[in-house]
């Protein structure tokens, strides 16, 4: 990598991998949670995910390069990390901790996705920048739907188990 | 994990580990960044995080639990990204990429530390919270600087290289 376009392109294929990694991982974490509306948040996302990666092949092709993923790290980890939770989690404690790994997840890609927007714009790649800003504000929303679902469903559930109180969960 | 106390005990180890991981990898991204204003900021981030670190300590105490780390998957995923850039990148690339890495790490403690100062305040630990509230803004501090970093000399400087202008750089 030596230029910003080479930046851009690496960093493409890095978002390419990650989507496809989380298409695998997706169905493995709405499958271990228990809530109803968490599978429910699962499952619609790997529906957007999948309309994500056709989105990145048009980002690809307007910025003149060819569709391919390449192996990203991070994605690896996160996902380890997701892994690990279905592993040792139980009862609301597995909830909580999946919508935090959830959550993590979404920031990596709000991330990913800010940065190679602004690059695709300092590029030219301006229809480039414009697909990439569509599925910033996706992953944005997927991650305020996951807060949403934390901070008035999950947390409270897990907080009543505690306390003894009848948890109010599907 | 049971309950949601224990995910809040782990998700903490998790991240006293990462911010250890942390304070070993930015001295070699700052090594590596080519432009003064990037080099200073992962130098002062690395004050930051070591502070971080301290504040920690307390929120384990005040929380009743012992400080201690656990392996994070997640950032040593994170980390090894960034070992990939100083290894693969050179010129322009190498400092527009060490943003995008370093901001990827901030939006990764940005889902942490909100997820915990949460669960904190679920579980009455309202010290705790409001300290991993104090952290959380730090790293929302810390990522909108990179961002401005990024789009106010980086990557300005990286495309007039692209397009053969001079590059206004240190």
């Amino acid at each position: 990598m030596k230029t910003l376009a080479d930046a851009f392109e690496h960093t493409l294929q890095d978002v390419y991998y990650a989507e496809q990694a989380i298409v695998k991982a997706l169905p493995k974490m709405a499958k271990a949670a228990d809530a109803a509306d968490l599978k429910t948040a699962f499952e619609d996302h790997l529906a957007e995910t999948k309309e994500q990666i056709a989105i990145l092949r048009k980002v690809f092709r307007s910025a003149g390069l060819e569709a391919k993923g390449e192996k990203c790290d991070a994605i690896e980890g996160l996902i380890k990390e997701g892994e690990g939770v279905i592993e040792e989690a139980e009862g609301v404690a597995l909830d909580a901790a999946l919508i935090g790994v959830g959550q993590a997840v979404e920031h990596y890609e709000i991330a990913r996705y800010g940065t190679l927007k602004e690059w695709a714009r300092v590029l030219g790649h301006d229809e480039a920048a414009a697909m990439l800003g569509e599925i910033l504000d996706m992953e944005k929303a997927a991650n305020n739907k996951l807060t949403g679902l934390a901070v008035q469903e999950i947390n409270k559930a897990s907080a009543a188990k505690i306390v003894g109180s009848k948890v109010a969960r599907a």
